[in-house]
């Protein structure tokens, strides 16, 4: 078995929904990881019995690491990679990639002059479902797609958040932390080159002043073209169209309604919130440990999605994926996730170990980033963006 | 009981659909008829005791109607407004109002000019769902609409069709057809001034060439914007979405998948296909009468609809406006249809007998029309279509 030994910067939220991947694939090892945030530390060292460091510089010298996976918040990500790559580890980076094609530019180089991967993920296009369903278009057997129509309503914008995140120039708002999955879950099934944009974002509570919601068309060069809309301050949960089972692949209930909210208004400032988001996190007081997906029995997923092929329509669901063919309707059942996300850790351990090109390298999650950032350009300009135009 | 006398210009599918609410709503009479189906006059004089004509002029003069309701293909509606208004009929016309902004015109000018009223519909802007969560919104009890996502996946181009509904030149396609129900509900629920759309259409059945599928982004002047998604290749049905009650209001079983493809696949010409479509219309050997919502329990619909306002969603529902606000949900529950569009009555007689100004006049239905001509127009340009701009 292949294994490879992690480093992780960061060890906030992202990496307490990773972790339950880190913990059930036999892979992984966590050898040692970086985070300001002294109660994390201290928590990972009791944990993983390995050693902590207070920067990702301290991180990447250690000799006995792989891969480092950088789940710091979106503005350091371009940074700590540099830092990776210079000392020859392996880049795992969350999405975003990071704030800007410079940036993003300059990390597919850092990594390809130190000749390491540089992967961007976790991000739902990962979750299999949408793999399958890739496959199944790329079959052939359902002609070309020519339409997709992707949503999602959520409660993004009321959950607790550090004060950049609700700040769009500092990289905040949906458009930037959940279009970048909803952009290369389309992307990824459309199967072709985004060509050109439109979009629409809203931004319209002022108590938390950036992007909540987005509506966008997406072209592409084979003539599909797909509609991509997220509402973050929504009331209505689009879970209901997925079987009330929630992105984590966690079953859910309709009757947790309003429950973000309800929490937020407890709270009387920015600081407050930024401690609470700490401590729901890991190594904070509130955190339950690898609760979100360890005993997840389906797949995840980023809202309701329906690829439409000339000879059928794909809904990638997280327990099946259904085919609604000329003739009939067929669901093809899933393999429960026997670890969540395992499919990162294929991707990574591939690239390091079996010389496979990853999906999701530094050149692709640029493309997402791209598309991103045309959005609000698109939105603020009132017209198409073209897509790929230096 | 204030009454009105209607004559009828085109027998077909419309009409059929009309029909329930004709029969089930007690201060409509049918007193003449006018169609070039002897079939479906023959039917018309035995089922009603009242005279038929082959064409408009004939029945425009009889002196015993006070309005009349026209059904005829869209490319008759103007030159068949005129007739009724130059016998000073007030008129009802099927959505869409017309095939150019310069017949809306005429149309408008018209009735104007004869002093008779002008009503676009029956449209499902009418359905009583849309009608109350309009009220709702204008309530203010949930702020601004800040946002709306509309979608229907119906197998709408593979039901029988006239050749003409297949040419997009002619007023086929459904941007016509369909656009002008989805775009009426969502200008209606904006409550605010449309001023501009980006869209993309589809196209992509060599055997069916018109548009069967789209998206667009709508703006207001308010400042909200909407997603509006269509696509009758679908395969999926989006009704599943609205607890499997039809467009009609009627209990759908989620095992009648494929029956439009299926019937269609045994069809050898267009000739055939036209044939096949009468003879399921009135006075057709194959019609089962008032089959059609009459004993639907339910309000009819379509498609899903989700208005998001500052302070909550409003889902209009068949039978409920769901509303998710921030505190809870909660159902307004709707009292089932006494008749199905009976709201088409109400308008109609509050208008001709109590002069109340109808809210789907020639103007609205002109606003209406405009904005599905520039969906086209946004589609074949690919840039955004500015609304109003003569
Ligand atoms: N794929 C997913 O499902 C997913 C989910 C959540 C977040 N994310 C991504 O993960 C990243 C982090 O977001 P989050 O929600 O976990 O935030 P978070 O605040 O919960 O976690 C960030 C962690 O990084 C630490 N940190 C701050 N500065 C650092 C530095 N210089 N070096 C090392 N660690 C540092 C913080 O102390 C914190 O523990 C973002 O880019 C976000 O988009 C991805
Ligand atoms: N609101 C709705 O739910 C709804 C549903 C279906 C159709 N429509 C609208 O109704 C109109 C008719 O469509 P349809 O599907 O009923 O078509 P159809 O072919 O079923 O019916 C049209 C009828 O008009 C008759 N006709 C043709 N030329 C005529 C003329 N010159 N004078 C009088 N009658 C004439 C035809 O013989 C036929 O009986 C269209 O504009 C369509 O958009 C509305």
């Amino acid at each position: 078995m292949e294994t490879i030994r992690l480093g992780i910067a960061g060890l906030g939220r992202a990496f307490s929904l990773m972790l339950p991947t880190f913990l059930g694939d036999a892979r992984v090892r966590l050898v040692a990881a970086c985070d300001p945030r002294e109660a994390a530390r201290k928590q990972f060292e009791a944990d993983f019995d390995a050693p902590t460091f207070d920067d990702i510089d301290a991180l990447a010298r250690g000799p006995d690491i792989d891969a480092i996976y950088i789940a710091s918040p979106h503005q350091f990500h371009a940074a700590h990679t540099r830092i990776a790559a210079a000392h020859g580890k392996h880049v795992l980076v969350e999405k975003p990639m990071a704030l800007s094609l410079a940036e993003c530019d300059d990390m597919i180089d850092a990594c390809r002059t130190a000749n390491v991967h540089l992967i961007v993920g976790h991000c739902h296009s990962f979750d299999a479902p949408y793999l399958r369903t890739r496959e199944l278009i790329a079959s052939g057997a359902f002609g070309d797609v020519k339409m997709i129509h992707a949503l999602n309503f959520t409660d993004y914008l009321y959950r607790p958040r550090r004060p950049e995140e609700l700040k769009t120039e500092e990289g905040g708002g949906a458009v930037f932390s959940q279009a970048a999955h909803q952009v290369d879950i389309v992307r990824m099934l459309a199967g072709s080159r985004a060509t050109r944009i439109r979009a629409a974002v809203g931004n319209w509570d002022a108590a938390r002043p950036t992007e909540g919601a987005y509506t966008a068309t997406l072209w592409f060069e084979n003539g599909a073209f797909a509609t991509l809309s997220y509402n973050g301050y929504a009331h209505f949960d689009s879970d209901e169209w997925i079987g009330w089972i929630g992105e984590m692949g966690q079953a859910r209930s309709p009757d947790e309604y309003g429950v973000a909210r309800r929490k937020l208004s407890q709270v009387a400032s920015r600081e407050e919130e930024a401690r609470l988001k700490a401590a729901g996190t890991y190594g904070g007081n509130a955190y339950t440990s690898a609760s979100q997906g360890a005993d997840a029995r389906s797949h995840q997923h980023f809202g309701p999605l329906i690829v439409s092929c000339e000879r059928a329509d794909l809904r990638p669901m997280p327990e099946a994926i259904v085919v609604y063919s000329d003739e009939r309707r067929e669901r093809i059942e899933l393999d429960a996730p026997r670890v969540p996300r395992a499919e990162v850790i294929d991707e990574l351990i591939g690239a390091v170990h079996g010389g496979v090109a990853p999906l999701h390298d530094g050149e692709w999650a640029r493309g997402t980033l791209e598309i991103c950032l045309a959005m609000l350009r698109s939105s603020a300009q009132a017209c198409d963006v073209v897509i790929g135009k230096k």
